[in-house]
Parts: C-alpha cells; structure tokens; sequence
C-alpha cells in the first residue's frame, strides 16, 4: 500500500471516529497523523452540521494549533470537569485494548487527560496491534532528583532501561522538566504486575501502560478494512 | 518547659543522632530545629575527631548553607548511589515508626532521599509521637493539569482536601512546579491503604506517607528524657 492509500484508510477510520462525537459533548484530543485526520472530520462536521462543542482539551501543541486553525477553542483540562469522549492514537494496543503510549513524549497529560474521560476510543493502524504488548519500549517519565537510582533499579529488574535521547544526543527532558527512561523489556511481562510497581516506584511521575482505560479501538487495516473493536 | 530546656533536649537528641554517623559514611539530611543541631555536632565532630563523610546530601537549602558553612561538601542526590543512612525529622509518628512528613513542602525530595537510604533516623520531641497517624494534615504533592479533577476526587473519598496556600494567599508552588492538597481526614484511617491509593491515582508525584521506612527514631520527651525507638 502506498502513502496515499495508507492516508485514505487512515482518514477513514478517523471520519468513522468522528461521527461517534455527539454535538455539545465535552472532547479530548490527542496526536498523531490519524488524530490530524480526525480533526479535520470534525471540522468538516463544524461547517456542514452546525456541531459544535462545549469544550474541547488536546494533549499536543499540534492539535491544539489545528483546532484552533478551524475555529474550535481549546480549553485546559484544569478547566473542565472531565471529558465525554477523548479520541487518541497508541503505540500498541494488545487483545484485552490495553496499550502503550508515551513514544512522542507526552504520557504524563495523555494519561492525566485519559483519567478524566468518560469513555476513550484509539485510532490506530494495523501495526500497532499485537496479541501480548510488545514491539515498542514503556516509557517512564522520572524526577530528575533520583533517575540514576531509578535506572538501577529497572536494570537489575530486567527492564532494559535507556534514558531517551533529544536530538542533541543530551537526555530528552518532558514538559515538566523530568526525563523519559525507556524501558526495553519485551514482550511486557504481566502489564498489570508491572503498572503496579511502576505506580509504587517513588520518583515515576509516571508510565506509558494505559490499562483498563480504552473502551473500543477502531483499526484502518492494510487489507482496506475498517474495524471497530470494543471491550 | 522554656525554649532553653527545650533547645538543650532537641541539642541532647541531636547528639546522640550524631555519633551514629560512621565516619568516611555516605550521609543523608533533613530539616528542622533539632536537624540543626545535629547538623551542628556533626561539625564538632569533624573538629575534634577528623570525622570526616565521603558524600552528603541534603533535603533542604537551609540544611545546605548550615553543611557547607562548616565546611561539608554537599552533593546531589543523582551524584550517589545511596546513602548509608539519612536523618531527618518527622511531622507525626506512629507507634509503628509510620510517619507524616512534607508539612514543609520538600516531600518529594525527602522521600526519594529517604527511599535511597539504607538506613534511616528520624529525631522528634515528643509532641510529634501518636498512636495512630493523626493531629497533621497529610501532603499531597498533585500536578497543576488535573489537580482540580484530584482534589474533587479526594473530597469525594472523605480525605478532607485543602489547596495550600502561600503567604501572598496564592496557591503553594513547590520545587517542582506543583501543587500541594493537604488532606485533613484525620486520623488517617488505614495509612497503607491510603498510600496506596495515591501512589496509583493519576497526576498524584508524591504523598507524605513514610510507610515502612525508619528504623529508628530518637524521642526528646519533655520530661527530661531521651528515648531511643528501634523496629
């Protein structure tokens, strides 16, 4: 399949998501190129229905500027209540619609945002789906303060940790001024045993394993299918 | 009891703390008036005996400019592996050596120091001894994106929540860029319980529950009396 084709699946199954977002709800957004997509549908939705929405938060600068670009005002999560529905890619998605996310750098919002929404639905294309969460090192976001101690521990736990890497080859630092390790332990043993160390791990501000929080993935299949998959 | 006897008991516990200190140790400080004192003997150790440690790190500015004043080199906790033991105060603790501590605001530094201790004293008068955890309202470090979603989450469980605020009536800021949502639900009702919540609540960097980490505390009680409390 070539970049065109790909793009036409893509917009798809982000037209498809488009359509579940009911007039006067409350949205989150994420990012990506099949999020790109999707807000286009609702912009299109904007001008051809009279949709509008009572308020919409992004997780991405991107977003948030395209948004904008078509006359929608972002707000702060810390201005809502929380989301109706908040629409976003992942990184992998796994059989039970468990996924990691975070490889843009973003997990500490994406998650914060995912917490408070009522109902989550993923976007994705067929590579990222896999039977057991593999193929895509976790993210940790961690305080500067203890990261070296963290980064020990992970490694004599097996969990293959490498700080992340900004372009100028010094660590990647997040929004918060922390740093991202990632972990390259693969396939993921037992997500929820791990989550939960993670969680009890003092200096993670926080992880990429995003468990028991998507609802219904829809996935834009190589074959030209789309396909809707719900808890 | 004056401010003098009071002083002389804090600088008599003070001492005893300070000649557990191996010489050529990695040390961890904390804060307070009787940390002072500590800090304080150990500069007299150094004088008489040549009392020397191999690294230090510290919790606190005030305990930084006190160090190097006698002439301790300070370093950072990422610059250690960890240290060989850590003494610090404590807000409240119980009769399990279970402790709250952040009513200063730097718990998310004195937990990732204290986490990375391999043994830790707390020095207390008596006024901070309870049966159960009680009598201080408990620290919640919170990030600033969904801190308003956690404190209707935390007045939703019963845990009482209050914004602390700065002296200009503002928000509290710590270190970190965060927020600080004391939690008045008083006595804490199961604290393992409670820790656990937070550490898995979403958007929650750090709580003030010390569960399972002292080993020892050194009481100044008013009557004249110090005692030494071992696990």
């Amino acid at each position: 399949m070539d970049k065109k084709q790909q793009d036409q699946l893509k917009k798809e199954a982000a037209t498809k998501a488009a359509m579940m977002v009911e007039s006067g709800s409350v949205l989150g957004v994420g990012t990506g190129s099949t999020v790109a997509f999707f807000i286009d549908a609702l912009g299109k939705r904007k001008d051809e229905e009279g949709f509008r929405l009572k308020h919409i938060v992004t997780t991405s600068n991107r977003s948030k500027k395209q948004l904008e670009g078509l006359g929608f005002k972002v707000d702060e999560l810390a201005n809502i209540d929380q989301a109706d529905l908040t629409v976003d890619g992942a990184d992998r998605v796994d059989d039970n619609l468990d996924g990691i996310k975070g490889g843009g750098g973003a997990l500490t919002l994406e998650k914060n945002v995912a917490i408070n929404s009522k109902k989550i639905i993923w976007i994705v294309d067929e590579s990222k789906l896999v039977q057991q969460l593999s193929g895509f090192p976790l993210p940790v976001e961690v305080l500067p303060i203890s990261c070296e101690q963290n980064f020990k521990k992970f490694a004599s736990q097996g969990l293959k940790p490498k700080f992340r890497l900004a372009e100028d080859g010094k660590r990647y630092v997040t929004h918060y001024g922390n740093y991202i390790i990632d972990l390259y332990a693969d396939p993921i043993p037992v997500p929820a045993g791990l989550a939960d160390y993670l969680d009890h791990t003092v200096g993670v501000v926080e992880h990429g394993l995003f468990l028991n929080m998507c609802d219904e993935v829809i996935i834009a299949h190589s074959d030209g299918t789309i396909e809707d998959k719900r808890k």
